[in-house]
């Protein structure tokens, strides 16, 4: 790196601080093999179902083990400079600005690259010397060879039953990740999590989550995915304001999840068998 | 956020306030639902027909609930930048600039992004982590995690029946959204629309409303869409400049409608049996 | 809109208006049609085929309202921003520049947009704010929504025929006009339009009238489109510059209307009947 | 136009005079109906296949005309801006820089534009405005309506036969020109403009003209065409430096003309038959 | 080159010198091979699947020939220009920055492609000019003509069973380069791979190799690869943090490995068997 | 050109100067007659397989003839200004840089478009008013119409059997050239220069040579080319490191061959059946 090519990196990294807890219930020992992979420092993938608590657990982990989290929602147009930085200009002609990759490797932080398999697949590869032992990031515009700060993990997820577009992560890349494989809680938890999120009474959550699972049961009979946790918060939510549960229902579940009008029929009188 | 990276809020969100109360029929519950929703800031989805109340609405609630409307409809050049915010060159070097998506949420405003699915798939990821109840937009461009303002609330549109493109949104994308379907009003309500709306006498308001309805038969026979209210208003508009009935609607429904032949032929016989 | 970012309007709108009558058949109503349109302003829309005199008739209401006249021929590289404005760089830094559609929205011209249905599908949905009640035009790049001057006029055209590619209008796009149907004159105002245009006599211009209605008999085998009427005229221009009447035929009809060994062949031997 | 957007119209037109009369052999009336339609200033468009004239053709009337020439060869990276100009950064910020098309119209020069099929298709309605009774060229990022020069004409040439990809001229485009239609010319003529540019006897060069016709022969039977003028002009150039005959017309003629062996051994056995 | 374009090579090159010697297990004769390749300056390509070790083996050399090592992950797109260098903005205007080949070529550095193979096809004949006698690269951006350091050596990698795209190295790329084949290490080296790398026993190592072996049977049967050496030594990282060996195995090995259901339970089933 | 856009050459053009006589076998009359086409000034257009000595031909040639030589090594994003120039921002603003085929033209040079059939079928019309009578190369960003140098030659080259993708020069580009068609060298020429390329004993360059022969015969049966004799230098080269014959064939011709299991097989037992 040439001396005159200082490196901004003021963005202050306490922004990136999960200031509390963030409730999260446990499914089984993904705490313990979270912090293992930590521990070796081994670059972790989460795959799971939409709104089953992925981004949650990361901002659980990124809390309990004190370390800023820097989140990238990935999509088609990210690029490698996008995850690895720019030069901007200024009065004096340019600056580097690192992306958030680099800022997480440089300071330690976790980066969370979420739904990595929608960037384009080439471009997850300026992960690659990150996620070996080099733990490099060769920042060629730069002219940096960034070593990663002790601290840094590598966190990416996605949903592997999305069929939006029939991306996958290539072999070299997926070979790099420790897994963990996630899934809807189960009844009773989730019961719990929508009584928490959404302050109804566990009766009610109970009832909603029985419907949940019931819409589960259509995925692949038209339906990509059933409701998620998150869609049951909502309807307990709206039915906290004092709208009716299944119109709540309808509005929170049975209307976003389809457009097809049959599949939006079974979906309404699910609802109304439910209410 | 850098110290010398000040961020231009100048715009005067004023001017995306809603003057006087936009006229608007309501078809049920919308409205009551539409504030539970608001309340709990839970990301709304309208779905519907071209034509059929969808804006007007979001402009009826901006009212209501008293809070800017910042508008963008999508195209597929709509870029996460276009949403976000941009740097722009000035005498200092580069000023960055927000984006509607950005100066709403820092706001407080109602950020209305109308026909989302026209948008790039995945560019419409860049809203989810402003959809849970994280709240924020991550602006790595601008070094800045913004943390939306208490009263944003996010509202997407979009119609299931426009085949133009076999575009759809992600279910990872749509798992966001409570959402309210709508269609064209019936045929009392519209009736008032169009008189309301056309300044024309009910009598001929209700001949155009049944030719509409009329049209509407064809739709799926060649037509995408039957005529929407918007060019029943049209068409009563041009009446009340003088226009013949028939030239009025030849000239405001049967025309616009349809390049395909037969299609125009039956649409031209059915406005001349109308008057 | 920003107090240092002015707009530079002092592209003389006078350039834009239309010095002396265009003189213009009519064959029908639409004049009256587009006035009453014009009153309301309901955007409007033309179609027809290649050289039938829409670009004149939008010339001529456009002198008959005395309203400045912007026109952009669409292509499939025109671009929203081409059509609302963009930055400039100078010695201060950046300029906005409105484009031409900002500029007649906000002097209250009349903007023609030929071939609008060749600009990419989506581009076109940035008229969608100006063609409803609201009539705004948001320049999200320029922190402006604009209010249209309440003399502005949008109209677009295109051609139903043209089958360079498959490109339509979106259903809501054109729900948003009011809509004329154009065609090739009838045979005698299309004389006369060649006696005036050429300055040929009148049985000459007979006879190129009627080589015209042949070829378009052939639309639709072998010939996307018969002779327009410009054609005619090109070929009246020739003779009246002695070039004798077959040779005019071939060189501005015959030629230019095909590259098929056959079809030309047919051509040119209805040219060598004619004469 | 702005007053502080001054145009550099430098550039020497004289450059691009055509200082002494080009050889040209005429094969019919096409000089004549080329004068008449400059009279007229109708745009004209010249068809024909490889090296068989047309740009001799028009640097010959351009002569004749006494009108600066400004040629194009169009390809498919040829945009609007690449005809009608751009800004450059200087240091006082932005100049705008007139393209060859700009240039042509604003001087009164003949503006050519070569194999204009190979621009984008839409690209070509740039010229739309320009090539009827309007001759305006909207330079909207200039914010300039040129109106062109009196003396200002356009012609645009293609060659039909060229099949490596199926693009067409939009049927709007191509109806706005008058047409010339060229060929190889006939032997005599062929003969003589060899020796013309060639320099060798009028006895080889027929031999080499006899030769020429005979690979026009496999046109279409694996041979997109056959040899143009021009390489039996380079054959007779190669000849007049002492090559053998059969060496040149090999190295002219068959090795160019096709990289299929089946094709070039034909090609090979008629060169050796012909010496 | 220009005098005033100076070539920042600033960059400190000891950046990229590998500071202890790698730890590499030969499998045959390929360092000896390496060596001649490298005295000769041929340049050499490595083939072979995910995870086997290349990287290591070319870190491994430029150790033994004590040369910096410049690597670049190629994606699809890396452009010629990622490659070579180009031109940035400063306060004098422009600097040119030499690309990680340049700065190889002209400091005698190694320069090691890897994954060449996802680089756009046509992009990789930049390196023509390098490889073969002249050790050219020609900088025609920046007016430059460089040849190579006479240390310089360019290595590239790809995986010939990487079948996420069908790209293929061009033959004319191909045959510039002296070529070596990996494979997966044989048992006994594996086995001591794992123990050096991960720190556990070798009879837990040697059980995690007969594992990985068992995945590679399934290869061509819905698995793109088996198990590399890579997953083995991260299962045995967390099994030293104290993870149970058949957790270890499902999240380094069973989970990443595969998001088809069917496969999942046969490998979870193999690690099942395997603890 | 304007006066304040001054170019510039400060490129020493005698960097691009031979500066001792290249190595070349001559297979037949191909020197006299490209000394005849230069004569003419008729560009050339070289034909031939990988590795058959086309490029060390150009250069020995330009070594004969004294002139400078441009080599452009062509690829698909190869663009017109990649070759004729662009503008660079500088402290005072822009200033033109001559790309290398202008820098050619001007300078007299020859320039050397290595596989020019790489860059897009279209750029490579950018050529075609340097290679008629006209030899002018109109470079419309820098308002200058560049009249070619006298001595400036334009010579082209491709690999017809290059089937990485279907291109192929455009008929009116190939019929504007004189072409040679190159082929690997006969036995006895072949074995030397692999003698004197390689440092090696002729016998064992004899058996390289026989060895080379029998792979071109697989050819067409799974291999796109045999070993060129570029390849068997490289196992002379290695052998004369020390290196067993059959371990320098493996690596330098068998192993980068293909990627093919059975071809790779076949190439292996005939490398093994050779020494």
């Amino acid at each position: 790196m040439n001396a005159n090519m200082s490196v901004n990196i003021s963005a202050n990294m306490d922004d990136y601080r999960i200031a509390s807890e963030p409730y999260y219930e446990e499914s089984g020992e993904e705490c313990a093999l979270f912090e293992a992979a930590f521990a070796q420092k081994l670059p972790v993938l989460l795959k799971g179902p939409t709104g089953c608590g992925k981004t949650r657990f990361v901002e659980h982990m990124a809390w309990k083990l004190k370390r800023p989290l820097v989140t990238v929602v990935c999509n088609d147009d990210t690029s490698a400079a996008d995850l690895t930085g720019r030069w901007l200009l200024d009065e004096k002609g340019t600056t580097w600005q690192d992306g958030p990759l680099t800022r997480a490797a440089r300071t330690g932080a976790i980066c969370y690259l979420d739904e990595l398999v929608e960037a384009r697949a080439d471009t997850a590869v300026v992960i690659h010397p990150l996620t070996d032992t080099r733990r490099l990031l060769p920042l060629d515009k730069h002219n940096e060879l960034l070593r990663a700060h002790p601290d840094f993990l590598l966190v990416v997820s996605y949903n592997p039953a999305d069929r939006g577009d029939h991306k996958q992560l290539k072999t070299s890349t997926r070979q790099r990740f420790c897994a963990l494989a996630f899934d809807y809680p189960d009844t009773e938890r989730e019961t719990a999590i929508v009584v928490r999120e959404s302050g109804i009474d566990p009766e009610m959550a109970a009832r909603l989550v029985a419907l949940g699972v019931r819409t589960r049961r259509l995925q692949g009979h038209g339906l990509d995915e059933g409701a998620s946790t998150r869609m049951l918060v909502h309807a307990g939510a709206l039915i906290g304001q004092g709208v009716a549960p299944a119109d709540a229902c309808r509005m929170a579940i049975a209307v976003p999840l389809s457009d097809d009008p049959e599949i939006t029929a079974a979906l309404l009188s699910t609802v109304d068998a439910s209410f």
